[in-house]
């Protein structure tokens, strides 16, 4: 099938946004977003066997690939703006898992309001390689990111931790759980978090990716952290739970006297926000065991290659 | 060699634009332009053995890969603003691949002033995947695109045909030439062509895009078409130049009293333009061959997969 035919009976459909133009040219054409703004981009490329299976479905490959690249919008305080794709198929692919995929693509981008704009396509891959680069916009001055936290910040998590890398584990495929990302969440913070990350690579990693871009150290209270999952409340489970990534939660820096507009904020968004630990001078990530050892791990989360 | 280290080595000295962030975040951020602007977005997706030899220089193919992007950018008549890069790796890379890759991407960025902003590496690929997304801008509502020709306009075609597919044809993979996207000849279309393509998959391929997006059918007189590369000056000879694609000329449709201004175009930007044919009512591609005979190829250009 060509890649003309590929795109207009199952890409088009979905990309109806004017700023598409009906997929007709090679780019697309965005009105920007008025005086004042920021234009951030993410990029996030996966490949199957290497960040999902080759057995998972193509409804779930879709929704995921869309959940990374929002989840660092979020990180970043943003609000989508839309998004254009790179399909690697292998040889052999059929039409009806591209018709899968294209579909659960447009439903997902429906539902973060974040338009499919363009794209390319290629086929003759050993196998499924997809590359998606988002849009969003903020307030000029106003992004999120890694670095900027103080110390004396208190160490925050959303959600619960561990989830996704304890159903990687112990549950089929056929079960796996699309992330939701923390848009609204991640809008809120501007102005109130000094640094933000969403947890990809494992809490403990990202939490110290953050002490390191804001040149500190972080201490992490294990028992603190909120476990999802059937990770037993062992210290040994709870260190499994913190560096086995994927959980698209937001792990960020709040001034210690911010914390009642914080509660307010977890109430209105109905999410759950925990203090875990808190950042100060120095390098390093301290991991606080319950039997009161301070630990420094030599793997904080999963390296992807 | 793992990804945060592949990027801070190789990819940081090269981002060095305030938009990247220093990549120490997984987006970009990036000022928009004055107000009465779009921004226009382009992705191309490129594979080893599908778009390029797995032989081929890393510089060969880190150079073709933003000229491929770019050649976008200018048919719609876009100025650079930046690009995202996703870098899939094979299993064994080595960094000295690496390394070469990111200096001629660098190198190529600089040269168009199109700064490389961020984007995402992954390894255990069979073969190398690249995929990048480059951002451009123009003044509102300015954008060309291959829908909007006119019946009775010009074919105008930059340059020459058909040297890209002779050299891939007759010449050793290690003197293959990276195309120049042809950006200045594109922002100078705005407002003088009623629609513009880049020639990636043939010469008769896009010009027929154009066409086809217009609602019209064109002519193209096959002794006009300037051809490059050795190929001999029969019809036969003449139809595989026109067929052979990745020549990133420019093709476009102009109003025939605008042909003295684009003389006048042609003659500051020492750039050969050459009207090859016309855009008429109807549908299809007509090729007038020397001996007189109209035909319509069933093959007008490479289809990559």
């Amino acid at each position: 099938m060509p890649e003309f035919d590929i795109i207009a009976k199952h890409f088009a459909p979905h990309a109806r946004h004017p700023a598409a133009r009906g997929l007709r040219d090679d780019a697309a054409v965005l009105p920007l977003p008025p005086q004042g703004h920021e234009l951030v981009i993410t990029k996030d490329m996966i490949a199957a066997d290497v960040h999902f299976f080759s057995t998972d479905a193509p409804a779930f490959i879709a929704g995921w690939l869309l959940a990374v690249n929002l989840s660092d919008l979020a990180a970043m305080g943003a609000v989508p703006l839309g998004c254009v794709l790179g399909l690697g198929l292998p040889k052999g692919f059929t039409e009806d898992w591209v018709a899968r995929f294209a579909d659960a693509l447009g439903a997902a981008c429906e539902k973060y309001a974040c338009p499919l704009l363009g794209g390319d396509t290629v086929s003759g891959l050993e196998k499924p390689v997809l590359s998606l680069t988002a849009f969003g916009t903020l307030p000029s001055g106003e992004a999120l990111g890694r670095g900027g936290a103080r110390a004396g910040d208190l160490l925050v998590v959303s959600g619960d931790i561990g989830g996704a890398g304890w159903r990687l584990q112990h549950v089929a495929t056929a079960e796996r759980v699309v992330p939701t990302p923390r848009l609204a969440l991640g809008q809120s913070l501007r102005g109130l978090a000094t640094a933000c990350a969403d947890v990809s690579d494992g809490l403990l990693a990202d939490a110290g990716h953050v002490a390191a871009a804001s040149d500190l150290s972080v201490d992490i209270m294990l028992a603190d952290v909120p476990i999802g999952g059937g990770w037993a409340s062992t210290d040994k489970d709870r260190l499994k739970a913190v560096t086995a990534g994927d959980d698209y939660e937001l792990v960020f820096a709040l001034p210690p006297e911010e914390l009642p507009r914080l509660l307010t904020l977890g109430q209105q968004l109905a999410c759950k926000l925990t203090v875990i630990g808190q950042l100060r001078a120095g390098g390093g990530v301290h991991v606080h065991m319950r039997d009161g050892r301070v630990i420094t791990p030599t793997r904080l989360g999963y390296e992807h290659g």
